[in-house]
C-alpha cells in the first residue's frame, strides 16, 4: 500500500491544485497518437475488443454469477454483439458490497485516492478497447469514443478522487481543545473520522457509459464506500472493462474484488429499483431520463443520499457577432457531434425577428435561419466529414422522435436524412433537422428533444430571448447555453439570468472549441441548480455528501 | 459598506482559521459578567424586557402588517407574555423577499458576512434581554437561556457566517484556460458565480429559539439568500430581538429590511406548510419533532434544499470507569440541565448485567443505577443548585408525558417531583425520574421520551450495550452520546459503530464538562448521519448547498 501511495501523491497533488486554478490541466492525453500510446494501441485495442464479440465476459472477480446475460447490439451493425456477462441477484450485490465495506473504509484516505489512480492507470493501458467497446454500444464516432470514455473519463474521475481526497483531509484529525473557564480550564483531547455512508450505486446511461458513470464510482470509492455499477443494459462493456481494472487492483493490493461491483440487469428484468430500495444502499449516482431520475430523487425522503443527471432543454441566444459565417459553422458542430445525442447540446436557438447584428449590417432572422440550416446540411453532406462527427443513433426511438417531429406540421427548414458511411453501411444514421417556431408556441419548445432536432424560435428581441431561455432552464432544466452578443449589457444581462436559473453560459464560440465541451478541473458538468440534475461534476457537494464528519473527545488527561 | 467590510475582517479571518483548528474559539463571552458586559447590563436587559410584556413589538421594518398577534406564555409564571407581532400573509412575507433578494444576492460575500456580524455586535448589545425573553418562553434558567440563546447562539451564527463566507470565496473569480492542441492554443477566459438559490425559510423551535434558528438564518443570509424566519408560536420574543438587529444594520447599509424577516403563525392558523410549499421559497431549515420534519423533507422531491435537526434516542454506556460517583454526578447534571429538554440529553443508559468495573470492584448493576437515582434525586432536592439548573418546562405535554410514564408499570428507581423554585412559585417543573427496563423491551426504549425521563437498560454485556445504542441511532437517530470505559478495545468498537451510526461520543467525561455541550468552531452539532437530522452545525455542506457554481466562458481574445 505504501508504494502505491508514494507513487501516485505527485498526480494527486497535482489534481488537486488544478481543481483550485480551474486553468487547462489534463493528465491523460486525450489524443490518440502512437507516439503517446505506442504504434499498436489501435490496433491492439481493436483486436481486443473483436475478441470479446460472441464471448462471455469472463474479467470480473466478484465470484460464481447465477447466470450470464447479454443485450448489447451495435448501432453501426445493428447486429447483437452477443457478449454475456456474469448475473447476481441484488441482494448477492448488496451482501457482498456489505462485506466489502469494512476493509475499504478502514484504509486512510490517502490509499483509497492512491489504489484508484493505479486503477486509472490500467484503464489508460485499454483506452482504444474501451473506445472500440464505446463505438459499438452508443453508436459514437471513434475519436469521440475514444476522448469521452478514455483520457476525458478518467480525467473526471481523477478530479472526482482528488476532490474527495481533499474534502477528507480538510479538517485536522485531531485536536487539543482548552477551554479557560476563569478558575481552571477544561481540556479535552478531541479526534474526528470521516465515516462513509455505506453502499453506493452508480446507474449508468446509453450514451456515455463511462464519462457519466466514473465520477460518482470513484467519487463513492475515494470516500470509503463500496460500489454496485449497474450499467445501462444496451452499454455494458465499456465500463465492464473500467470495474475490471479496479478489481484488479483491489486484488494485488489484498482487497476483496466486490469493493466495486457490476450488476447487471437480468435479461428478462431491469434491477435498478430493487437495488435503488434496498436499504442498505445509502448513495446513489443516476444519469438518464427525467422520469426515472424524479423517482431516483424521491428516494431522498428514505434518508439516501442522491445524485441526478438528468434532461435538460439548452438554449442558443443568438443577438450580435463578429462573423456570422463562423457563428453558424461553430454551432452546426455542436449540432452535429454525435448527432445531437449529447446532454450538452443545442437545441433551441433564439433569434429575434429584426435578425442578428453582424457587425454594422442586420441579418434578417430568415437568412439567419437559413445559413444555420446551411451549415448544419453541410457538414452532414461532407463524406470525409460527417461519419465522423455525426456518428449513429444508439436508441431507435431516438430517430422514431425525429420521424415524429417531421409529421407535427412545424415550418421545416432542413429535413432530417442518413448520413453515408462507407465504413459501415448498415449503420443507424440521422442527421439533424430543423423547425421553425414563434415565441408563443412554448409548449412545442418547452421539453428536452433527444437526438439531433433544432428549434429556431422567433423571439421580439434579445431580452425575450434571454426571458425564454432563463425560463426553460429553471422549469425544465439546462445544461449548456450558448449565446453570442457584442453588446456588454445585454451579456451582463444574459450571465444574470442564467446563473439564476443555473446554467452555464458560452460567450462567442468560434473556431475549435464548442458549447458541448466540458473540461475536467475547469469545467463545472452540471451545476445542480436547476431541474436537469443536483449533481455537478465536481463541486465539493459532489464528494462530501458521502461521508459523515464525527467527533470523538474525552478529558485530555485520560 | 467598506468601513464595515473592513472593520469585520480580523475576526471573519480568526473565525475561519477556528474552523480549520478546531481547538477552543469563542468570539463572544459566555459569562454574564458585569466587567464583560458592564455593571447595569443584567438589570438595564430585565427593564427592556419587562417594559415589552403587554405591548406589540415595533421593532421590526418590514412594513404594515395585517394583524399583531401572540400566544406567548412564560413557563415561569404560567401566564401569557401579552406581547403582539406584525402579522404578514405567507405571500406577503415571500412576495417581499423576492423583491429583497436582488439588493443582496448583488453583494460581495465580505460585504454580507460583514454586514450579518455587525448586526451579531447589536445582538451581543442585548444579550442580557434575549436572556429574559428566553427564559420566560422556553423556560431555561437564567444562565442557560443567557449562553445558549446569547454568546453560544452567537458563536454558532459567526461559524455559519465565517463558513459561508469561505466556501464562496474557495474557487476562483476567474481563470485563463490555454489548451494546447498541437497545432494551436485555445484559449478562454472564464468565470464563476456563487449564485445563492433564492428565498430562504428557517423554521424556529420552541427550546432554543435563537441557537437553533441563527446558524441556518445566518448560513442562508451570508449565501446571498433573503430570509424568512418563522418562530415557534411559543418562543418569538428572543428570536424576534435579533432579526431586529439584523434590519436595523441592512438599512443603515442602505439596504432592504425585508432580507431578513419575521413571519410568525397567525393566531388561528400555522403558516409554516404554506411557506413551504411555496415555490418560490428554495432553502429550508427546521428544527423541531420527526413527523413534521420528515414532510419538510420529503419537499426535497420538488426541488428545495432542506436542513433538518429532529429528534434522537441518545444514549450513556457504562462499562468501567475510576471513580463512579464523579461519573454518576456528571451524568445526573447532564440528565437535569433544562430538565432533559435538549436535544443532546441523555435518555437511555446501558448497564451490564453483571455490573460496572470501578477500578479493581465490579459494581453490581443494582447498585449503578441506585447511586445514579441518589445524584439525581440529590441535584432536584438541592435548593441552591436544582431551579438554576432544572429551569422550567417549556411545553405541559412534556409534563403529561412524564405523569403517563409513571403509570406504564416499568420498575421505578426514581420518581418524578416538583422543583422548588423561590423566585416564581407558580412554576411548571418537573425532576427527572428514573425506570428500569431490559434490553429485551426494545419497543419501549426505541423512542424519544422528550422531557426529564431515563431508561436504565441491563444488557448482557457492555457488546450487546453498543449494538443497541448504535442499533438505535441508525434507525431512530441519536445526537449525542456518553460512554465510560477504561478498555481500549471496548472504545474503538463503541469509537467504530457509533461512527457508522453517524454519532458522537464523549468518552468519561467527569467534572465540569457535559455530554449536552457543543461548542462551536469544534463540535459539528448533530453529524447529518442519521434519521436526527440531515444538517450539521457547521460542516462545509451545510453552507454548500445554499448556492450554485455557475461558470461562463468566452474566447480570451473577445
Amino acid at each position: 500500500m505504501i508504494n502505491t501511495t508514494q507513487k501516485h501523491q505527485a498526480t494527486l497533488e497535482q489534481a488537486i491544485r488544478a481543481l483550485h486554478n480551474r486553468t487547462y490541466f489534463s493528465h491523460y492525453p486525450e489524443n490518440p497518437l502512437p507516439d503517446v500510446y505506442g504504434p499498436d494501441a489501435d490496433a491492439q485495442g481493436r483486436a481486443a475488443y473483436d475478441a470479446r464479440r460472441g464471448q462471455p465476459y469472463a474479467e470480473l472477480q466478484q465470484g460464481e454469477p447465477e447466470a450470464w446475460v447479454g443485450q448489447e447490439e451495435s448501432p453501426y451493425e445493428q447486429q447483437p454483439l452477443h457478449i454475456t456477462y456474469p448475473y447476481y441477484a441484488p441482494e448477492t450485490l448488496v451482501c457482498n458490497a456489505q462485506q466489502a465495506f469494512g476493509p475499504w473504509r478502514k484504509l486512510k484516505p490517502a490509499d483509497r485516492a492512491a489504489i484508484l489512480i493505479e486503477a486509472l492507470e490500467g484503464m489508460k493501458a485499454r483506452f482504444f478497447e474501451i473506445a472500440h467497446a464505446t463505438m459499438h454500444t452508443t453508436g459514437q464516432a471513434f475519436l469521440m469514443s475514444f476522448q469521452a470514455s478514455g483520457p476525458h473519463a478518467a480525467d473526471r474521475a481523477l478530479e472526482a478522487v482528488a476532490a474527495g481526497y481533499e474534502e477528507q483531509t480538510r479538517l485536522p484529525e485531531q485536536a487539543q481543545w482548552d477551554k479557560p473557564t476563569g478558575k481552571y480550564t477544561i481540556s479535552l483531547r478531541k479526534t474526528w473520522r470521516a465515516v462513509p455512508k455505506g453502499v453506493a450505486l452508480v446507474i449508468g446511461c446509453a450514451t456515455f457509459p463511462t464519462w457519466n458513470t466514473v465520477p460518482g464510482m470513484f467519487a463513492s470509492l475515494v470516500t470509503g464506500n463500496p460500489v454496485i455499477v449497474k450499467p445501462h443494459p444496451k452499454a455494458v462493456l465499456p465500463i465492464a472493462l473500467v470495474v475490471a481494472e479496479v478489481q484488479k487492483v483491489l486484488v494485488a493490493h489484498g482487497l476483496p474484488a466486490t469493493i466495486c461491483q457490476l450488476g447487471v440487469d437480468a435479461d428478462d428484468r431491469l434491477i435498478t429499483r430493487e437495488l435503488a430500495e434496498n436499504p442498505a444502499v445509502k448513495l446513489i449516482d443516476y444519469t438518464g431520463g427525467t422520469e426515472f431520475g424524479n423517482y431516483i430523487e424521491s428516494l431522498q425522503s428514505q434518508g439516501k443520499v442522491v445524485f441526478t443527471e438528468k434532461t435538460g432543454v439548452n438554449s442558443v441566444i443568438l443577438d450580435s457577432c463578429g462573423d456570422l459565417d463562423k457563428v453558424v459553422q461553430n454551432l452546426a458542430f455542436s449540432v452535429s457531434l454525435y448527432s445531437g445525442q449529447m446532454c450538452t447540446a443545442p437545441q433551441n436557438f433564439f433569434i429575434p425577428e429584426a435578425g442578428v447584428q453582424v457587425g454594422d449590417t442586420l441579418v434578417p432572422y430568415e437568412e439567419v435561419v437559413q445559413k444555420l440550416a446551411s451549415a448544419v446540411q453541410g457538414l452532414a453532406a461532407n463524406p470525409k466529414a460527417a461519419p465522423h462527427v455525426l456518428g449513429a443513433i444508439q436508441n431507435p426511438a431516438t430517430q422514431e422522435r425525429v420521424v415524429q417531429m417531421s409529421q407535427r406540421g412545424h415550418r421545416n427548414a432542413l429535413a432530417h436524412g442518413q448520413v453515408d458511411n462507407p465504413q459501415f453501411q448498415n449503420a443507424r444514421t440521422c442527421s439533424p433537422s430543423l423547425y421553425e417556431l414563434d415565441a408563443t408556441q412554448k409548449e412545442h419548445f418547452s421539453q428536452e428533444l433527444f437526438g439531433p432536432i433544432l428549434l429556431a424560435i422567433k423571439t421580439k428581441d434579445t431580452h425575450e430571448s434571454i426571458r425564454l431561455a432563463a425560463e426553460l432552464a429553471r422549469k425544465h432544466g439546462a445544461i449548456s447555453c450558448a449565446a453570442y452578443t457584442t453588446n456588454p449589457e445585454l451579456k451582463e444581462e444574459i450571465m444574470d439570468q442564467m446563473s439564476l436559473a443555473g446554467t452555464p453560459v458560452s460567450f462567442n464560440l468560434t473556431g475549435g472549441i464548442y458549447v458541448n465541451q466540458s473540461a475536467a478541473f475547469s469545467d463545472f458538468h452540471v451545476t445542480g441548480g436547476n431541474p436537469a440534475g443536483n449533481a455537478s461534476f465536481t463541486n465539493p457537494e459532489f464528494v462530501l455528501k458521502r461521508f459523515t464528519w464525527v467527533g470523538f473527545r474525552e478529558p485530555a488527561t485520560s
